[in-house]
């Protein structure tokens, strides 16, 4: 697993990033110190705290490009809501390549061990749900269809990813994200 | 709307929640202290703690009965999954009669007044739709379909209510949640 992740090595902020997953897994996220994150590193607090904000938010960083994914995938205008949604899931595919993997894994079991980085994790998919819903209404769809779509989104995506981190799984996010969207299909057929 | 919600006074419980939400609504939920909630109940603050944990399970108190309607909502088995999480939205529509309308919409707009209290009532839809998937995969229904099924399902109830509340509005919440249904339908085929 260090060996896909050490991919992400280079600037200080994936330095960081690497030691800071490192620590939360052998010793727990919250027994895990931003002093013992920086020496890991080999880097200094002051710099640590010049790439994030607190010891949380090496896991959340992306937040901000991760909704502008979503966003960019999102056609100007569809037929229909979903065809809209489907775009904004294929674009965010385009997230997690292969190589991300180990990394997803990792930051899954993480987050999946503490309460408070689950409660983080719920309000960006809320968030994102949010910011689906606005774009949709922009582009003329009702409120309540809108948001019907929007979160119906967001669980293709979280139920895809749920499968895509999970051990031995092989298929791509999108193939995942495809057969998920198909699944969820059938069950309302 | 004060005459509605009049019809729950009765026993302690429900005048301090009265009061608290008449409260909460002039003069928002951040400005009003247990102590004015129990003085507008003319009680005391010992009888308020008594009740409930703190001022904001005012608004939460019903969690373990909410959850319970769900699942008790379940049938034993059915042919496929969607079959059971709309027995579990049929008997969640039980909650929600007309007499009751006033005051969820009262408490709809103080929660969408403050930001802690939306987080809480995304935790507990999120809790809802974990000890849904729980109910199904119980039932031999696979994990990934089991929690597509239920945030699916969560998914209807959230935009249901939203709708139910929404002023003006006349339908029963059972005639909103059927054409909620059909629209999610409509949109996934």
């Amino acid at each position: 697993m260090m060996g896909a992740m050490g991919r992400w090595q280079g600037g200080a902020s994936e330095r960081l990033r690497d030691a800071a997953l490192g620590l939360f897994l052998t010793q727990g996220y919250d027994g895990t110190t931003v002093a013992e994150i920086a020496a890991a590193a080999d880097l200094t607090e002051r710099t640590f705290f010049r790439h994030f904000a607190d010891k949380r938010e090496v896991l959340f960083v992306d937040g901000d490009e991760f909704e502008r994914v979503f966003l960019g995938g999102l056609p100007d205008q569809a037929d229909d809501p979903m065809t809209l949604i489907v775009g904004a899931l294929d674009g965010a595919a385009g997230l997690f390549p292969e190589e991300r993997r180990p990394w997803s894994r990792a930051r899954q079991s993480v987050i999946a061990a503490n309460h408070a980085l689950q409660e983080r994790e719920l309000l960006k998919m809320s968030s994102l749900a949010v910011a689906l819903t606005r774009a949709l209404t922009a582009r003329g769809v009702d409120a309540a269809s809108a948001a019907l779509a929007a979160e119906t989104g967001v669980t293709v995506f979280r139920t895809s990813f749920a499968l895509w981190v999970a051990e031995g799984e092989r298929r791509t996010f999108k193939e995942i994200q495809n057969a998920v969207l198909a699944r969820l299909q059938a069950l309302l057929a």
